[in-house]
């Protein structure tokens, strides 16, 4: 292991969150919460210093660097962000308990929105604003990371034109300046998006604050609101139509923006992933909408503004929420639960297994029934019309397979809590697609308060794994990883 | 297509059939239920009349059959088989739809041992006879079927040591004479195996007819029961250990049974899965005995003593219940869950994803992780001590997608019946896995009854889908089969 390399990335990052920092201590001087600006200044120093420290460590760039340095480095950095991000909330004593100021911090920099607060609105504006604002830093680092290096491992993305040159390799570092380009293009249309929503938002007559706050949370797909009533507290069906808008938007591969960007219309229009996700969006809309008129609203335009907003948040693992869909009649229920399985388009800040990830499932499910049919055939799986490299498909399935198996896992040690099937199976879900919200306890308006320390542990680290494609986190605790050779 | 060679099959299988009801026909003679009697002749003549006709059939011997004639073949004879065996609930009148009849019939011929009955007892003694008949010729089927035809296909059994000369190729009809000396021994072995069992209940004092008619439940791994509280009835702690050591040994390998009768114990004792099974048993039990302890009983005795039955008829399909498992702490039913979905032995006649490709699962990704931080290792997926080819890995990656896939629409259909969660969820579970019973509605003491017509379909075709290990199934509607080419 190069720890060395590890040591200066951890560094580096720190610095990023000393600056990033900057940002809610200005507010929180601006908006007189001198006891936040003071949390957010004693966590600056802290990350300046230990920045100082860790640069001081000389390292080889010459040496050879694995994948599995880059895996580890990447998943220690998320975590010391997310450890790091949790001293604001703990220092003034807003959050009392460390671990709850822990989980609240990995919820938001991994865009899950996952809370324990019961009542957000008695926090201090600053923490709020950094809540939010750690979903939107998390959106971004991910996308970066997410398109650049784990796609051939997991076979998240096949469709990657933006940085195609960068392959993976056993020298990441030397990706970095091709990277730092791709990168500049993805972070400008992240941005724009992110000021085209706040500005529709204030048309809508919201707030600044919240507007620039929700903007971060949805752009970032975590869905932290400000308000104790999520979306709802708005009464606005215009900005709902925003939220849902933008939430799907935010769930979009980034290349189909870039190839719009570049005018190259067909390219997006072939993503076969991008039709997939609007054509599951549409038909599940469909479907909720007519299951849940007359059952729970009377009007159909009713059933389809909460159908709509519903399924975005969920497909797209925000979670924001305009109204309690516990109360859904089961089957609408049984169709956000499977968003919640299938999750976003790679390549976006949306999390989930992913929809290419379940195309190219169900591509070769169909693939092995045909070869049973015709044994001498030479089918392939393909997307966007290419084929895709076995490898690939192999390492979707074990993908698929593994996110189970740690869903089962978790399942069972948060089934130690004795909260309801549903709440249990849910609020496992919720942390391992970073959405933040599910049914029971944990539906819109729950909290992830009444949860025991060891689920806590659990749901944290979930999150971690969900928001890395698993593998950096699970070859972080793999002995092996850590063994001589 | 080879239509005629599948014409010729289901005349066969007819023909077993006819004989098959000449045992619980004769039964209600003895028994004076003369109604039940008739409606076991009119399908007997039935099913001759059937037979005759098919068998005047032509085809030619050297036709080269196909891999999925084979299955279309075996996919059609166990539809067949279920339907028929559904006309003696229905002509008598006893079970008066029939699609309930049907359902019933098709979760006897899988091994499921769901029931749309809400009190068994009302039954006569004929009819329920035949229904745990029904699950022990569903267990002696498939154990043939299982062990000789689907292995390569979809990578359930690697140690088949007993029939490996049989590998499946393009012309399964050469296969029969080999297979019917191999198919003997496990026969033999199944049949002692239930007159053992027979034997042990009737030394703790069961009634002869409760004896033989839970022992061929039991075989079957289908959990039919005579009695309206399932096996609480007899309320005896020895017959409930009866139930519970033949559950798990219907869940083994039929191989190692085999191995044990020519005395190669090493063999035996080196099976892999037997030892994950047993230690799967063996952690399950003292993790739900704890759990349960205090909370639901007060001696450790009486946890120990429910603990072991639920989870013996759990992991092996079973589904017999002493006990309302839907009052245990979530804790417990969620290991419980997680065995429904684990399942038996390969080889058994249980059902479920099976240990066997359960541990090549965990294997696949643990080699995964290992492959990232050695790049250049060649190390393989292994079971019992020998290299699991490539092929079958994949294979059982795909089994796990498909099942889960199946699982995922099923529900979806379900869910529209309205009912919660936890019963939907368990519903389609109990189907796909053959085990019959599951939380809420469907736990014990529980039937399928209010279910919809849509659901009991959907669910007869699941109990289908995993009886034959999906692929029989899935091959059969797939517009592909039957096309052309």
């Amino acid at each position: 292991m190069n720890y060395r390399m590890i040591a200066r990335y951890v560094g580096m990052v720190l610095k990023m969150q000393a600056v990033f920092m900057l940002v809610p201590m200005l507010f929180s001087v601006f908006d007189q919460e001198y006891r936040v600006a003071r949390g957010f200044l004693a966590t600056t120093v802290l990350c300046i210093v230990a920045f100082i420290l860790l640069d001081l460590v000389k390292y080889d760039v010459q040496k050879t660097v694995y994948i599995k340095d880059g895996f580890v480095a990447v998943a220690i950095c998320w975590i010391v962000i997310s450890f790091v991000g949790a001293f604001p909330y703990w220092i003034g004593g807003e959050i009392p308990f460390f671990l709850d100021a822990l989980f609240e911090s990995t919820s938001g920099f991994t865009t899950t929105g996952a809370t324990i607060l019961a009542a957000v609105e008695d926090m201090p504006r600053g923490l709020l604003f950094w809540r939010s604002f750690s979903q939107w830093i998390g959106g971004m680092g991910v996308l970066v990371f997410l398109l650049a290096i784990v796609p051939a491992i997991s076979g998240g993305e096949r469709t990657l034109s933006v940085m195609k040159a960068e392959s993976p390799g056993p020298a990441p570092g030397k990706l970095v300046p091709k990277l730092r380009q791709s990168s500049k293009i993805l972070y400008i249309i992240y941005i724009v998006l992110t000021l085209l929503q706040i500005i529709f938002l204030l048309a809508g007559g919201m707030p600044a604050f919240d507007s620039v706050v929700n903007a971060l949370s949805t752009a970032g797909t975590g869905g932290f609101s400000v308000r104790n009533a999520s979306v709802a507290a708005y009464n606005s069906a215009y900005i709902e139509g925003v939220f849902t808008a933008f939430m799907i938007l935010f769930g979009i591969n980034f290349n189909v923006f870039y190839f719009l960007l570049i005018k190259n219309f067909s390219a997006a229009y072939k993503s076969e992933e991008l039709r997939a996700y609007l054509g599951i969006i549409a038909v599940s809309v469909l479907m909720i909408t007519a299951n849940i008129t007359g059952a729970v609203y009377q009007s159909l335009s009713q059933s389809f503004r909460h159908a709509s907003f519903s399924v975005a948040s969920i497909i797209s693992s925000t979670g924001f929420a305009i109204t309690d869909y516990n109360l859904w009649p089961t089957f609408s229920k049984s169709v956000l639960l499977i968003l919640m399985f299938i999750g976003a388009c790679a390549g976006s800040t949306g999390c989930g297994i992913k929809v290419s990830r379940v195309i190219m499932l169900v591509r070769e499910v169909k693939r092995i029934l045909f070869r049973m049919v015709h044994p001498r055939s030479v089918e392939v799986v393909k997307l966007d019309g290419k084929a895709v490299d076995k490898v690939v498909v192999h390492a979707v399935n074990a993908f698929f397979v593994t996110f189970m198996m740690l869903f089962g896992a978790s399942f069972l040690l948060v089934s130690l809590d004795g909260f309801d099937f549903e709440t249990t199976f849910t609020a496992v879900l919720a942390a391992l697609n970073n959405m933040g919200l599910g049914f029971g306890k944990i539906g819109s308006g729950g909290s992830f308060s009444d949860f025991s320390v060891l689920s806590k542990l659990v749901l944290s680290f979930d999150m971690l794994i969900g928001r890395l494609e698993i593998y950096p986190i699970l070859l972080l605790i793999s002995p092996r990883t850590w063994r001589k050779i």
